[in-house]
């Protein structure tokens, strides 16, 4: 049986330390990859530190996974050992009821449900255990293929952040002719813009400050927005077709609602603690829609992958170790950051 | 200049009683009409009682207005003497604007906005006054006709009740296969069912109590559900394509976004007086969505009128005489209607 080297936190208020999992071998249709790199996403943290509620300790976190596949089990197609491939943010689901066959396995209605890539409990009655680690053991139909084209440490955060942000831009129509805003330069955020961008649209961020505005414009926005500086939501009453909120903390949903224009949609893909205080008349005052997003299928985080080697695209990190983990952890909360924490697995060899 | 019969309301504690007031003589492209029957809508009553902001007083309000064109303006070429119409919640915008060509003339984003029937300032800088009166004019693009085959009584309710629900129904795909529920069997309600069993899409009620069922199940739902029964909501998890809600008072709207399949749409056409406390989390826990609607254009509500014919569908009134106003009001507040009150303006000669 395959071990591997881990970062787990042992409990809400712990930290992270050095640690042996075991992995499993690949069964007939599963896979064994060498993780490379492990985004740290802010799930990750809210999950660690108890705040969605009590976790499965020791835990390893990490769903954000990019790797070279070390062997493949005798009925596997679709990889083959030393391929590149990722990993996002479930790893199995019943692949029968009317969401798996859809392509929306995150929303599997099966028994048991989306299978989450940690603090889950996979088929076999084992904890799952995410890419803070050296290896992976996965079935083939929750693999993805990564582009050639982009570095695996940039690619890691995709398989999170990257479908996050390209699911509900597809969906809610994001190319030529739209405005889109993206709200929040974070992590998701700089991803959309870039994806945005790239799908045509013409693309304004809405952040706290002008901090990060060449950054922003770097990664293709043509207007970018400070809600810091008084009457700026106010100053974009109908503006845009369409607008992602990456916001967890509290924010004002409803000037955010005023800056749609008729009909369009203000999509939610950030996981705010408390419900928020919606005026119903600002939705129906214009026709206009407050979606949620959640990540995406296995499918479609392949295309997203396609996608953005075809328009180099790929998110901008900043590549740790793995004795970083608990300062990256704070410094991710600060928002102190550019965009994304990746933990470089070859640094956990002593 | 003709003038009108009407029932006025004088301050937001006052009651309604009889007046005269003037009409426009109708301009080249006006048309005056006689009002045979206007709906009371439980927004005459939020506007007249000054729950939704100071009104302007004296008040004629009424915007579900049906009756015959006694006078046409010397370019009209849309409508007749002796032609049946309807003039529903505005009576005029700018016509130039983006909202106005796309048939939103609802949302008209140009200098004065809609002008809506009544509570409003009319382009001539005469406040307008609504349907609780013997006559009125209008310019003919604001003007619908009534299909031959609905009784006027009946039709008048489609103007703001009928279009309301229409427009979303359509909107959000409800047809074969889909299903769809409406929740609140009022005047808004019973049109809902109605509309959506008529556009082929399996029809669920859910209500207070099952007061209403037999009636429910006469307008085309094949289920009929209670809130007040324990569990209902919680029973119907990841049911519905479509949920409309024309409830306008409190409720948990977080328990409805539960009963939506993924990717299902709640669209709210109420008018709650508080904001409500969403949580996010159900929304992008299942890419769903929360939308407001409101009424719709006059090409739209033209169409309505014609599927209503084509269909057979009208509103189920309880026809009054312009003395009953004031009693009406408070058994509208009591949702002791079915399921529209409509005043007949030949009440109105003493």
């Amino acid at each position: 049986m395959p071990t591997a080297t881990a970062y787990a936190i042992d409990g809400p208020t712990g930290s992270f330390a050095r640690t042996t999992i075991a992995r499993r071998d690949p069964g007939p249709s599963e896979v064994l990859f060498d993780i490379a790199y492990a985004g740290i996403c802010h799930s990750d943290i809210h999950t660690a530190r108890g705040e969605w509620g009590p976790a499965r300790y020791p835990l390893v976190p990490g769903h954000e996974i990019a790797g070279i596949v070390r062997e493949v089990g005798s009925e596997v197609t679709k990889f083959a050992v030393g391929d590149r491939v990722g990993v996002g943010c479930f790893v199995d689901s019943c692949g029968e009821c009317e969401q798996c066959r859809a392509g929306h396995e995150q929303f599997c209605d099966g028994p048991g449900g989306t299978i989450w890539t940690y603090n889950a409990v996979g088929r076999d009655g084992v904890p799952t255990a995410g890419g803070y680690s050296t290896c992976f053991t996965v079935e083939q139909d929750y693999l993805c293929r990564i582009p050639d084209s982009i570095d695996l440490a940039n690619a890691a955060p995709l398989l999170c952040a990257g479908i996050t942000l390209y699911s509900p831009l597809k969906r809610w129509g994001a190319g030529p002719g739209k405005r889109v805003a993206i709200v929040g330069m974070g992590g998701l955020g700089h991803m959309g813009v870039q994806l945005a961008a790239a799908m045509g649209a013409e693309v304004a961020v809405i952040s706290q400050t002008r901090s990060k505005e060449a950054d922003g414009r770097k990664f293709g926005a043509s207007e970018y927005y400070a809600v810091s500086e008084p009457g700026t939501l106010k100053g974009l009453r109908r503006s845009f077709d369409l607008v992602i909120s990456t916001v967890s903390g509290d924010q004002d949903l409803n000037a955010l609602v005023g800056t749609l224009k008729v009909g369009g949609a203000l999509v939610d893909v950030g996981l705010p603690e408390h419900p928020v205080a919606l005026a119903l008349g600002g939705l129906t005052g214009g026709n206009k829609i407050l979606a949620g997003s959640q990540i995406g299928g296995i499918a479609e985080t392949q295309e997203m992958l396609d996608f953005c080697a075809e328009h180099g695209l790929a998110a901008q990190v900043e590549v740790i170790g793995g004795e970083d983990i608990n300062a990256a952890y704070d410094r991710v909360v600060a928002s102190d950051v550019r965009y994304r924490f990746v933990i470089d697995t070859a640094t956990f060899a002593s």
